[in-house]
């Protein structure tokens, strides 16, 4: 909120314009659609008794981002970066300024999206104290709670967009950072040999990701559709853990009784993380 | 196809327009990407030794939302109906002579969606001569097979838009058409009393969308993220079904041993499909 209070209208539409010169300047944007905009929130009115001041180049790139998420996130990725300036009340001009395209724009948007998982996965899943289901229960509430709807819609749509891997877990390694805590997870439960020695085969990562979709699809209808689980979330989530624990321990012993006829994870399975961290790097 | 062999230009275009008059009503439309638009679909050129025939009225409003409908699916909701007439190379006026409004064009592509589980699902799950896991394979394999790219994005832009029911599973109702068949395969296999007596439950609606969503999530990844499974897609579907039959036998025979416990299934979770077929309707 600091960052927005320094946020005044002469330092946001224009180095040197005035309040009329920056009204001006909104209208030659065509701004259609004031009121459901980011508008309000860009342009904080100061307080007139205090001296107006410049917002700094950083913080006023972040406001952009800001606004910028908020409108894609509502209209998806094909709104235009003039739409996004007039709903913003800045200068079509002084958004390039910041960011050279619309791409780059919406790669720096997504390059800030924080990493849902990096919290409590790899240490819950570890804590062979608790059963797997209790753990399973507490990564996955972890995982929808931390999504928002804005950070949802803004995924999908990206997927839409063909930015091609999306960040429904955030900028992480859904591998490495969730399907292989859950599979070594189960494995130990199972007396099974560990990862070091046999890494991570294909079905166990379709294995793993039939739990991981599963909260996907409950994230998306929750948040985009408005479609609740027909039990308490509470009840629907450790229903979804004791569930697949109890597929997965038989599933998994098959594939290590048959471990010389298992693959190892294709390409595309694997990389698909990978590309789009290069492409936001 | 037949229906459009008889499309040409002048008759698409507008009633007595000739070619160069046609051409000039687009450039008003001011076009802009009739390359990767429908142009050349809407637009077969007719083969100038045979006569122009006019394009009935039913058939020009079916040309319209085919076409429509790619828009919508490649661009999302947003695409204005202007752009949509210039992409299909109609004036906007020729575009609200079938439709009203936007909203109405919509509605109507929505409303022509085919049910994609009308066919094989009940069926195919009182089957009892075969295993509940192969039945369940089938069916889930019928469901993925039934999406298309165009209409799982269409869908997705459409609960993106905040028309609230998508119909990931076709304007049928999920719960009688799918969830039910599906928990009256899983109580006969484990002898427990069947719907006639005791009506679907909260706990066993949420049991089947375990299966359910993991399929939207598989046909999600494959179409619109182009991520495919680890495994291939035949295993994958052969080991959704093993491991969702292996934990859901348990699961249920506690919920039926717990019976006076168990909660109706919520409205929320009953009417979304319903909402969204009184809106179409």
């Amino acid at each position: 909120m600091t960052s927005r209070q320094t946020c005044g209208r002469r330092t946001i539409a224009g180095r040197s314009a005035t309040r009329p010169a920056a009204l001006l300047l909104l209208l030659v944007c065509r701004t259609r659609t004031l009121k459901r905009s980011g508008f309000e929130q860009v342009f904080i009115p100061l307080n007139d008794d205090k001296p107006r001041k410049r917002v700094k180049r950083g913080q006023r790139r972040a406001l952009i981002i800001e606004g910028a998420r908020r409108i894609f996130a509502q209209q998806g990725l094909s709104a235009s970066t003039r739409d996004i300036a007039a709903e913003l009340g800045v200068t079509q001009a002084l958004l390039y300024k910041y960011f050279e395209s619309k791409d780059a724009l919406i790669e720096a948007i997504l390059a800030q999206e924080p990493d849902v998982v990096t919290l409590p996965a790899r240490e819950t899943l570890e804590d062979t104290s608790r059963s797997l289901e209790d753990r399973l229960t507490e990564v996955s509430t972890a995982i929808l709670n931390g999504y928002d709807e804005e950070r949802l819609r803004l995924s999908l749509f990206a997927g839409l967009a063909g930015i091609r891997a999306p960040f429904f877990f955030g900028p992480v390694q859904l591998r490495s950072e969730l399907l292989e805590p859950i599979i070594a997870a189960l494995r130990l439960d199972c007396g099974l040999e560990p990862l070091s020695s046999r890494p991570l085969c294909a079905a166990e990562f379709d294995l793993a990701m039939v739990l991981y979709g599963k909260l996907v699809c409950v994230a998306m209808r929750d948040l985009v559709y408005r479609i609740q689980t027909a039990q308490d979330r509470t009840k629907a989530m450790d229903q979804l853990a004791r569930v697949w624990c109890t597929g997965a321990r038989p599933e998994i012993c098959a594939i290590h009784e048959s471990w010389d006829a298992q693959e190892p994870v294709t390409r595309e399975a694997l990389h698909a993380k990978r590309e789009r961290l290069a492409r936001t790097a």
